[in-house]
């Protein structure tokens, strides 16, 4: 919410948050509204040239002037709509025909949900890769297994890099999944689409590439806690990877360490992990914002009175946080140092049991 | 974790709570170790009399004297075995072969949490199956839409009830199939599975009636954590129709109305929802525990010093709270008095749009 | 929620439990209605004699039974007023006199939070005690600081553990203050005292020991509110010194060791520092919690429809999470063994700077 | 995190975001690390010139660039020495003397919260005049109280009013003191204040006018805690009252609007309680962002490796949620129309009790 773009790349979340700026934003917003002219008008709700009209401008948006103008009516769909209104002269009525807020701004938030996932997906995929090659390059490497960390009995740094690989790729599956189903608003004042048509409600879904809807979800959200858990979830599995790490490489340790570990102010001696580090606190902001969205799912009626508006700063924080993790992470891992022999000195034995072969369960169900 | 059964019932816990008592958790964690030592010795790891043994013994186990020895060594597998192995004279040694305290809890927490949901999942569709049965009642009864909690167009009572179906619907088939997907746990101390083999967790789970694993995920957390969120997603659908009730109820609109609404200590005249009431109580109470729940999926290494424990109570408290919402709203809507001339006082025009065939696709895709 | 007694001990919380059984949560509510009869008596709205025979009567509350007949109305108090006026005779009138269920609730639970916090303050003291012995035994233990857990320069363990106490000291005062500010709660059905008079308020508050209010606080939640973060902040400063001891005890650093190590169900080597390790999960469950309460303050107009009996369950929890944190760190501390060779091996030079100061700062101000 | 400026007036968080910009996170870096200069040369550990010198120095410090540089550390302090000591010449050993990055960052975020919860505060106690003023001209005027929604029996507007400033009152109390009572952070590398001095401290916190520490307080965050705490009362103070207004502005109520109602994009009759809303939104936001915070309170050691990083980003979301609502609710408040007939309308009675007893007392007392 508010400008700390300072702190932005340290947390890994400059590749959303490049996705979540107030330029995509405003894009989003007029994708669906041009969606949306196009689409009454295929149905004949509104005159075709009318559509193209409104396709073709250039809408001057400031999207300073538009925050400012969003307060009062609490979302900025109702300044834009006047907007646009204003620069299209008697295409007016072609604009937003049919439709509430709701309808432009919950499919400008799935358009953006599904633009900010892609850089968070493909560093979540990213990590998962490297935690795999870490996985087949250390497939027999024994190490001291730790419980409670206490020394226990020994493993391999393969079956530790693979059960990093085999968390990471389940998150990412389900969040991909949670993403992809997402689909297009389309209801009107009541919800009940009067003054438009099932129909048109589809179209806007094609013309968008997006799922169609079954019916206006205006205040049922379980797709928005759904993606929530997801996100949580994705976050859940980097932080604990990176956690991982950081013990790792704790001083006494010295098993794994970073490639470009980090320096202190005070102390030039240091080999920080630090992309571990930050990976962990990007992690932790993750579950608070998912109770959010989670509480945010008792929308009142038809159009939550606070719930509803909630959602969209929580959402962009969580996608933010969740994609600094991945990004992070992948950092980390990729360029992770191994120290077998550093291993190799605190372990009291030879059995690693069936390591190597769970490891290549891991790797071949990818 | 408290003794609090005074409240369960209230909260709407109770058929929850009932799989969840300290005996449901005794017998739980007895089942696991029988089958294990029965899979340990069908692949040849004990002898098979030994196992039959143990799982012909009934073990006196007495929750008050387990829970004192848990204390120890941090739960209560560690006593369990001990006291089994004194029961079962010359095949103390075939109880819990190869295993770690970590495979029985978490295949006991399991087993736990399929037994947990089948109350929970039942009136989550009861309550699913009450909102369709309004919805085609209600399908052309028409009523005011509310923005924003301020009157806005016509919609009809049979799309706001749909609405309620479809979110439910939602949450439980997604809290199936994480329940159903949650696979048995087997890995031995390290998690290599020395001196047992993957053979061995294949038979365990088959014996259990639950999916195999494909590696053991004592610290790969992703599994409980989608678990977390599809309860929060639920108690959040349960929630959020409960709230719609409580406000539908209010005096000045009265469009609904309990079966048998709540009475007061001091008002004799009131008639409060009180099932939609502690509904919405028990579902607030989600959201906070799978945040826990998430935050708690950084298991360090090889078995989690902390987070691995937090799971246990969290987990319980979140099946509870999430049963009760959906116990109680259940109960709310099975007997909800829906009063059309209520409704038909507040309405502005006919125009209730698509709202007959919206509800129709909500139907028809159950 | 669930009756999950056998976990109780394990997470530290059997103190605060037996502070909040039914029976307590009975005698509490008890112990409030007695009182308002005879605040009542005192200022003339009830017979004095009515008011003695309610004090001198002994009724028989069946915990089981009210829990089955509190789910109607959505609270215990009013089939406690029932049963309490059927036993009465002609007192009947005398029992609950200006009240609303919310009264007694609500000053009942404030009786239970006084109650429970005594064992979970005395624990929280003696943690801070056993940091600060530990602080003044080793004010001169030179050790190497960990920072992002990299060894960086000499400190002393005297200033880790006076660190520790100082924590403790300020949780527990915060704590203290916020538990003893909590008032009496009675403003009859409205909130406005009809019926009966803001002196009787007073007088109650008197004859229960417990601060008189201002104004009826039914829904104007800051002091609950105000009291989870107490609590949070309290569990907070518990599993941070947890975490120090877990970090502190690992294998390759032996520089501490719990006086009473927990075993393994597979590895008898293993000597696992389990009060801390259990210390951290209690204080891992706090903070979900306090988001839940915190959520909870926004009860609607005169008595929140939800919000409020969230409350009950949740406060319930956080108490004895906390109070589990408590007691498991005090567990740890107390008998903790502190290893000056092994801490002496690691050091890179002898600047402890200021160390033993601080220390001494520390101890003087406690 | 992300650049949703589009957002930030919406959620009426732009006076606290304004304090929080990239500008005002480099100009309280500066303030401290010029501060803390001066403060070592007045205790010769420095040659005052170049204190003078650092003092007097315009850094050119773009905050981009800046961030870039912060991720390989972990923390923009560390660039910012180094670019300090660029510009300086043989000032540059005087340039951050005896510090850590963290001594420099917690003393600038003490710094930023002061100037933060200026407007916050200012907003908070503004919006609390307002409940208070409607108290006072509202004193008498009787209105059905609601429990549970449903209608209960008369109160007055009056008392509804003052359980609103009542609230408010008591949040800002307890934030303005937790804000004060932040006091400098300075203990060096390992927090032994080694290479300076305790005076030093005392100096530093003098130069800057916060309060002295006792001891360096790196790990022990029992005060990050408990203004997070304060924080999530003062936001669940707001939105109490915002859901209060959104309630009896509903249609079929219409005993409270707002002055400036917001307008819809598909209705032009709608008069939507859009301050109140908002403020709802923003309340809503906040207990999970505490939650995050006391997560947080595990600092390892002598520096967190993760949780300490987590707290920038969450605090400066969670003040501007907070200022959001005291803001928007202060709105909400201060044009509120209050509907005497209307209230009237749904009385049964005239007894509202000692309700004006109740509102002189709220209103003496601030």
């Amino acid at each position: 919410m508010t400008n700390a773009g300072l702190l932005t790349p340290l947390y890994g979340a400059g590749a959303v948050a490049a996705r979540l700026t107030d330029d995509e934003w405003v894009r989003a917003l007029l994708d669906v509204e041009r969606a949306l002219s196009r689409a009454a008008a295929e149905h004949g709700f509104v005159p075709v040239e009318h559509a193209k009209r409104i396709a073709d401008t250039a809408f001057a948006v400031d999207p300073a002037e538009l925050a400012a103008a969003s307060v009062e009516g609490g979302n900025p769909v109702i300044p834009l709509v006047r907007l646009m209104r204003a620069a299209v002269g008697d295409a007016a009525s072609a604009v937003h025909p049919g439709a509430t807020s709701q309808d432009v701004m919950d499919t400008a938030v799935v358009l953006l949900v599904r633009r900010a996932a892609e850089p968070l997906l493909a560093d979540l995929r990213g990590a998962a890769d490297a935690a795999a090659a870490l996985a087949a390059t250390h497939r027999d490497t024994p190490m001291m297994a730790r419980t409670l960390l206490q020394a226990a009995l020994p493993t391999t740094f393969g079956l530790v890099a693979a059960g990093w690989a085999a968390g990471l790729d389940a998150a990412a599956r389900d969040l991909a999944a949670r993403v992809d189903a997402l689909p297009v608003q389309f209801g009107g004042a009541a919800g009940t689409l009067a003054g438009s048509d099932p129909a048109v409600a589809d179209t806007l879904a094609d013309l968008l590439d997006l799922p169609r809807q079954q019916v206006p979800w205006h205040t049922e959200r379980t797709r928005i806690g759904a993606l929530a858990g997801a996100l949580g979830v994705a976050a859940g599995a980097c932080g604990r990877v990176a956690t991982d790490v950081v013990l790792l490489a704790q001083t006494e340790l010295a098993e794994v360490s970073e490639g470009a570990p980090g320096d202190s102010s005070s102390m030039p001696h240091k080999r920080n992990p630090i992309a571990a580090v930050t990976a962990r606190a990007s992690a932790r902001r993750a579950p608070g914002l998912v109770a959010t969205l989670l509480a945010a799912m008792d929308h009142e009626l038809q159009r939550g009175a606070g719930p509803w508006h909630a959602e969209w700063g929580t959402l962009t924080e969580l996608l933010g946080t969740t994609g600094g993790a991945a990004a992070r992470l992948r950092t980390s891992l990729t360029g992770l140092g191994v120290h077998p022999d550093a291993m190799r000195e605190k372990l009291t034995g030879p059995d690693t049991g069936h390591a190597g072969t769970l490891v290549d369960r891991v790797l071949e169900a990818r």
